[in-house]
């Protein structure tokens, strides 16, 4: 997320109650994960094991639990609680805003775009020309949709990322890490009924021109979706993963987290990808494989009372 | 779908802007795709390969991108691009008519019918009586509902049919063929939370009499279900299949496009079912075989450590 | 479920027509199934075959199709019917109440909770103070939420059961046994997008405090799921299951109705989980098994050809 203006570090360290280390008249221009992170970005970190990771990263401001080595063109702000510090700085710089009403007043329409009765359009949103958004869809605060992008019933643009600070020495495990990034539907995508496509935590989930998708497809945090992409029904992909252009997926296959899948890969149908995958081929099964190799497999098992009986 | 009434083929022919071969005092019932066709129907053919299969169906008229051999009992429009000439047709014939209020009020609803608030019931629809149809659910237009129905919150009766004219030439690879079909359920249908039912691209997507589904199962367009089926939570049915009757479904299976399931036969939980299938057996695993053959083949993966052992 | 106030066995008798056996002055506290069933309950039962696990079980109460031995302390109500006359006791008790209005004027919303436009709450809905209830969320009559709850857009909390009582020699096999238990949300639960939680039939299905559900999550009738659990996107659990404190179910796993999963265990992307886990575990794979032994398997299938060549 970027902020509607550069903030000045003194600002964030009186926000957050912490004690500024570095340049006291830099300016922050935004708050990110430490995989998406920019120059003029400030991340957070509360374990010694990613304290290295965070200040060599192109971030320029480090909020961190205790003080530590750090260059001279680096911020450090030193608080007790470094997630506790993360969300107040979301909550102050995009706060949560009640709807009101079905289509915010603050949402920007395009020409020539429906709006269905009983859909449903947040805060700050903006939705291209030539659209279609049936009835009893959901997009979510400051999303913002292309132009000639058809979303069917039942689906919800921007829900919050599946994405906790997690410890198990406290009543409550799991503490919701508030999303601050947005969904960005690029021009002629094309989404079935009943999917859910979830905003970055702090950036962006991204499908690209021309991708669609059937019904009940689930599309995790953060996911970047390339050109012309084409899932069936029920396919789920995990958060901040990366599907290149041109990839095809068949029904009711599952992507893990974090992996890339190459340009113009095909994942068959039921498929459970472990890892990344390389583009132009063909996979199927779990792990996912090469497709040729997997279904010889399913031959060979086959052929396992025919081993047994030759060894007897 | 058949048009409202009989149209002239010359009307057509000056819709699309074809070249009209063939009695020219011919009348034009409906469109319809190749799979469905039948006597009075026009269907559009692009591609050599596919001409003849056209030109010896049941279509009395065929929309196609050059002249060729025909019969003297059908008609030819020639068109650069049959395509565009059939989307012509359908926003012609069945124009998107966007809504304005939850309840259209060119749907019919039958005595005793509850319709609760949230709900969105589309234009032409049909409801008989004594139905529930819950808060939150879409039913968009055409669709026909029959008696004694329970459709519950947050499902979509009638998206369109994922079903995309492909030219990998183009910006845009996927253009899509707008859905003139409707869905039908029958009486005594009863339909979980959070579904998906297509409607048929040109024809219905039905679901017979008595048939129950659990929440989030996922119906492609044009599949035909039988009666007294049984379809449990997250079971996904691609485009085009039959279910004949008195066929249980369990959770999280997935069925392939364009196949047969036979009479009474039972598909195990997370199956993965590729081809038909014969009525009045069980099957299970992916490829889904026979659960019996499929439980043994799991006895046997589980002795390959001790073929091993043998052998050494 | 419970009855608003005990009601005398002689109503009971007359609402039902029935046959009254046993002590004419005892109070019915409620109505149950027979795994759920306390006393002061009333169960039903229509096949000799559960006679006996109904007359020995903690009902005091048993609506039964003859006359049959009974304890002393019991009350039999002998009728043609039972699954009739328990139908019309749910609908004397809990009748089916029409809402006329998104935000029932009888349910009870507690401090700073914000619910959205476009979400739909029930009647007799009880929703704790400082929560979420995000658009197009269905709350269905009779649910409990308790404070500090996030239900995220398009997801059903209290949707029937898909529980049926089943007559293969009628028109329309499949009758449904109406719900009328409730779902229960303890504090700090938060819910994902699209997900369904089925109410139970005639008891609660509860999701216990600090648990976390990404979207696309199905929940069945009378499942227990406790604290702190994890469940990722599209994970499916069928009737009755029970899932212990801080279990992790990856994405798209499926559960069986009926069977308890230990305190802590953890259940891999995918995984087909057949019958009852030990807790403190890894699981993976179809039937769900060690999650190490399942792995080993894997690497055995890919040495076959190997074994093929050496005994050749």
């Amino acid at each position: 997320m970027k902020f509607p203006a550069a903030v000045p570090v003194t600002s964030i360290a009186t926000l957050i109650g912490a004690e500024l280390h570095g340049n006291k008249d830099a300016m922050v221009t935004g708050i990110n994960e430490i995989h998406k992170v920019e120059k003029g970005d400030l991340v957070f970190v509360d374990h010694p094991k990613y304290y290295n990771k965070c200040i060599t990263s192109d971030a320029s401001f480090i909020i961190i639990d205790q003080l530590t080595d750090f260059p001279e063109n680096k911020c450090l702000f030193v608080v007790d609680q470094p997630f506790e510090a993360y969300l107040k700085i979301v909550r102050n710089y995009r706060p949560f805003e009640p709807s009101t009403q079905n289509i915010s007043l603050s949402a920007a329409i395009g020409a020539d775009t429906y709006i269905a009765p009983n859909a449903f359009i947040g805060n700050h949103v903006i939705i291209g020309s030539n659209c279609i958004i049936h009835p009893n869809v959901t997009i979510l605060d400051h999303c913002i949709i292309g132009n000639n992008v058809i979303i069917q019933s039942g689906t919800v643009i921007g829900s919050d990322a599946f994405y906790y600070n997690t410890k198990k020495n406290r009543d409550v495990w799991y503490k919701k890490m508030e999303s601050c990034g947005r969904v960005v539907l690029h021009d002629f995508v094309e989404i079935g009924a009943g999917c859910t496509i979830d905003r970055g935590v702090t950036h962006d989930t991204v499908i690209g021109q021309g991708t669609k998708m059937d019904n009940m497809v689930h599309i995790g945090h953060d996911v970047h979706v390339g050109k012309n992409c084409l899932f069936a029904a029920q396919v789920g992909i995990a958060g901040a993963t990366v599907i290149e252009d041109e990839v095809v997926i068949w029904g009711q296959a599952g992507l893990n987290k974090t992996i890339t899948i190459g340009k113009g890969a095909v994942i068959m149908a039921q498929s459970g990808v472990v890892s990344s995958l390389e583009g132009g081929k063909v996979y199927m099964g779990y792990p996912a494989e090469d497709a040729m190799t997997k279904r010889r497999e399913l031959v060979w098992i086959k052929r396992i009372p025919e081993i047994w009986k030759k060894l007897n």
